[in-house]
Parts: structure tokens; sequence; C-alpha cells
């Protein structure tokens, strides 16, 4: 690990607390990268809401301290990050609020980052600086176990915050990811959220479909459904293995974006079957070789 | 290779002549089982539609013989496998049937099946056995290169032969795919048909769409698809890079399951849609839980 991911030498630690609320796969591997590094925090506290992962992140020794009040967990800290599902923001969120020390910086790894502008940025009193974020990297896993220090590297982490932000508290989030390995993009939440509603949240929503498809088939093909899952199969399956309340918040908070790239993504398959229908064999075909494009543009880009 | 794929010791070759018309993926892998294992067959004729796969399949030196005109090629051959897009059936099996030897087995390993029996049946002289069969392996890659000798080892191979099919003529079959480290199973062609529509060819018709969805989005975006293209999406692109030709062929080829298990889909998909417009948390979790329900379905079989 120590070869992965360098001390950067001479630097200061960025933060002295670093607060986690949430340690799940991404927290734990925020943890993970801090504790490895050493140039992150000087101490990092972790809440999570059940005892059980509490004790669990107690064993795995990768925060100095754990807490199970969130309120106590951010007293102190100069740096907060939401690391729970979205939905659970608006609640924690009031609960924190004014034990948040002056000048705090308040982030987050979510995946829909509109809905936290809405949750999150109503309750931050003056001085307290918001700095959405949203490390876009992530397994089928969950809980601390499923974290590891190399999850951010090489892929992107998107900061919205909004205009007016202090400069100062963006670049030490910025900072923060750089330090993560990851590369760094600023978006407005309105487009952050439309463009994780086609990479991301479009696809769990199809592969969840599918597999509750096949589950409603009848008890005979069911089982040949599990028995001969292809390869094709297999992929969505996998994707649909990631986390239901995690999902569900996320399907909730980015509503409106979903619903669109879910209708555009509806008419092009009703299309294409329209097309199956009626032998159209050179439609078909230019929709295939379009599929095809998308993939060579993540290869050329080292995506794939 | 050796190690994995160990010749059955005093085993006589199940053929003398095997010929294979196409030489792409699961053509090619063939061709790398039965020169590996040595008691498939005596000798490979290798027939390919171009002159530069002809040209690629001597360099790679996997088949004994190549030849240009299939008619020749299946002459004096005891087994000839389809390993062609399944839009090709009718032509070259009318091309070939006349030069058929009496008592040779005739096989293939496209994903429809109903259609191999409606297009190479009538086409079958008294004494030619028609066994029909589906390797349920296979990558995102095509052509001679893209085989490997091992594709087919612990995955399922389906048989659809008719009624009343020589049961001499099925086992030697199911004996080359026992060969290739393929577990054998026996289907009608219509439950096949459908059991792969919802497995595969449903999957691959949905991973199209989606790509080329994102296709369509306006210039902007789509850059930013293509940056910022997140774990879900990537598997979706991954699926669409399969080869245009043959997944024309397979939607034309099994038209009514296709479409069957595209309408219960979108129906699926409709209702999550309106389940996350009208914020019914619930219904969204239950159908995220029974996603990882077949996952882990999937998982205790070892398909995962």
């Amino acid at each position: 690990m120590a070869a992965d991911l360098p001390r950067a030498s001479n630097e200061a630690p960025l933060f002295d607390r670093l607060c986690l609320l949430g340690v799940g796969l991404i927290g734990s591997s925020i943890a993970r990268v801090a504790q490895a590094r050493g140039d992150i925090a000087r101490s990092i506290v972790a809440h999570a809401k059940t005892p059980a992962t509490l004790e669990r992140v107690r064993e795995l020794g990768i925060a100095d301290e754990v807490e199970a009040d969130p309120a106590k967990a951010v007293q102190g800290a100069d740096a907060v990050i939401f690391c729970i599902p979205v939905g659970a923001y608006a609640e924690v969120g009031a609960a924190v609020a004014p034990y948040l020390k002056p000048g705090a910086i308040v982030s987050d790894v979510g995946s829909t980052k509109g809905s936290v502008v809405r949750d999150l940025g109503p309750l931050m009193s003056k001085g307290v600086h918001l700095v959405p974020a949203h490390p876009m990297a992530g397994t089928e896993f969950s809980g601390p176990d499923a974290g590891f220090a190399e999850l951010f590297q090489g892929r992107y982490c998107i900061l919205t915050p909004l205009p007016g932000t202090d400069p100062a508290a963006v670049e030490k989030i910025a900072e923060l990811w750089r330090r993560c390995g990851s590369m760094l993009e600023m978006l407005d939440p309105a487009t952050h959220d439309k463009i994780v509603a086609i990479v991301s949240h479009l696809p769990h929503l199809i592969a969840f479909t599918i597999c509750s498809t096949a589950d409603d088939l009848a008890e005979e093909t069911k089982e040949a459904v599990l028995k001969f899952a292809a390869s094709g199969f297999r992929d969505f399956t996998r994707i649909a293995a990631s986390d239901p309340t995690m999902w569900r918040d996320i399907f909730l908070n980015n509503r409106e974006a979903l619903l669109e790239m879910l209708a555009r993504f509806t008419e092009d398959a009703h299309a294409l079957g329209r097309a199956v229908r009626w032998g159209q064999a050179d439609y078909i075909e230019d929709r295939i070789q379009r599929g095809r494009k998308i993939r060579r543009g993540l290869i050329e880009r080292k995506q794939a």
C-alpha cells in the first residue's frame, strides 16, 4: 500500500480532525487512504449508525475514534464528510449543524448533488463551507470491510460547490481527493445529476428491473434463468447486487433527471423492438454499431 | 493448455473429418480444443467467407485444411458444425446440403434454436442427422484470433435435437461438448429460445439501446458520458461491444421470445419509474432486493 499511496513528502496534514459520517464502502476507503498516507488528517473520528458497524470499525482500526452520536462526532472537526445514503442527509444534517465548528468544511460523497444543496445548504450557518463532492468509484460491495485504499485511484471525483463558496475550502476538498488518487472535475449540481443519471443511475435501474423481471418468470423458467445465466445477464446481476438503501435514496433524490433518461431509453428500446418485429436489419445494425462507438470512446479514454 | 484439456486416454477421435463452417470466436475455439486434445477429430477442415479470415486461420495453424467454398469444405466430413451468424444458415445450408456425406451429423453453435430447425431441417436428406447445439459461452471479442481452448470449460451447452433424431448422433455431439469441458443440457427449441431471450438476448438489446441513447445525447453531455462512465455504464458498453452482424441475426431469429421479454421488461421499468416519480420507497427497495436475490442464486450455483 505504501508504494501505491506514498505520503507526499513534507506536506502537513490537510485537516486536524476529519469526521466521517458513515463508514461504508466509501467512508472506510477514505479512512484507509488517510491512514496509509498520513497527510490527510491528524486524526479521524468515524460515526456509524449501528453499534455493529461501530464495533467493526474499532476492530479494523481504521479510525482514531468512533462515535455513536453524530452531533458529538462533528465537534471540533475542521472537515466533516457525509458518507451515508443521500436520503439521510437532511435528518443527520439537522442533528449535526448546531455543533459544527466555525470555519468547518462540510462535504459528502453522495451520487446526487442537487439534493445535497437542497438538504444541507439551508442548514449551514455563516462561516461553515459546503463543498459537495462525488467520487465516481465503487464496487457492488458495501460496509466497512468492503473499503480499500486504492478505490479512488485514477477515477474522477466531481465537485459541485455553489458560486460564491470560499475558494480555500473548495481547494482543500479538491486536494483531499487528489491525495486519494482521483482526477478532479467541477460541475454545477444540475449538470452533474443529468450526467450520472445516464452513466450510472439508469444502468442501475435497468439492472434491478431485468433481475426482477427474471424473478417474476414462472418457477420453471426462473430455475433455467439461474442455470443458464449467460455472460450478458451475469453482468446485470453484478450491478444489481449493490446496496438497496443507497440506491433507493439515489433514485428518489435524482428523480427528474432519472425519469428523463428512463423515458429516452424506453423510447429507444421500443424503437429497436419495433425494428426487430418488422425485420429492419439496417436499423438494428446501426443501433448496435452506435453502442460499439461508445465503447471505443471508453477504450480510447482508458475507462473501459 | 495440456494440463487444462488432457486428452482422454485411449479414446479414439470422435470424428474422422470435422468441418467447421465459420472460424470466429466459437469456431476457432472448437478448433483449438480439438487440436489441443487430439481425441475430437483426426482432421479439421475450416471454411470462412473472407480470404482474410481464411489466411489468418492458415497462419494460426488451427485447422488442417482451409477451404473457401463451403460445398467443398463439407465433402467427406462426418460432422459439420455451423459457426456462422444464424441469419446465414439458410443460404449456406442450401449450398452445402447436396454435398453432405450420407450419415453425416450436422450441428451448429447458434444462439437461437427454433430458427435452426426452421432453416436447416428441411434441407437435411434422409440419413443426415441434425443436432442443433448452443454452447453458452462467449466474450465480447470476435474473429479467429479471439478464440481460446478454455472458452467452453464449466459452461453449459444446450442440445435441442427434435424427437426421433438418431440417439447415436446426439450422443456424438454431446461427447464433443463434454470433451470441450461443457456441461450438457437437453431442451426443446422453443423453451431454449425463451430462456436465452431473458438471460442473454434482452440484456444485449438493452445494452445496445442504452449506449445508443447515450450517443444521442447532446454533444456536451455525450463527452461527459465518456468522461464519467461509472462502473454501471462500463459493464453495459462491454456487452454492447459484441459483434453487430451476429446480434442483428440473433434478434431477428428469436423475434417472438425477445419481444415478449422486452414487453415484460419495459412494463417493469415503467412501474419502477412510476414508483420513483411518486416516491414509493418500499416498492423501489423491494425491486432492488429481488435483483439481489437473483444474484445470490448465481453465486450459489457458482455462475456469478
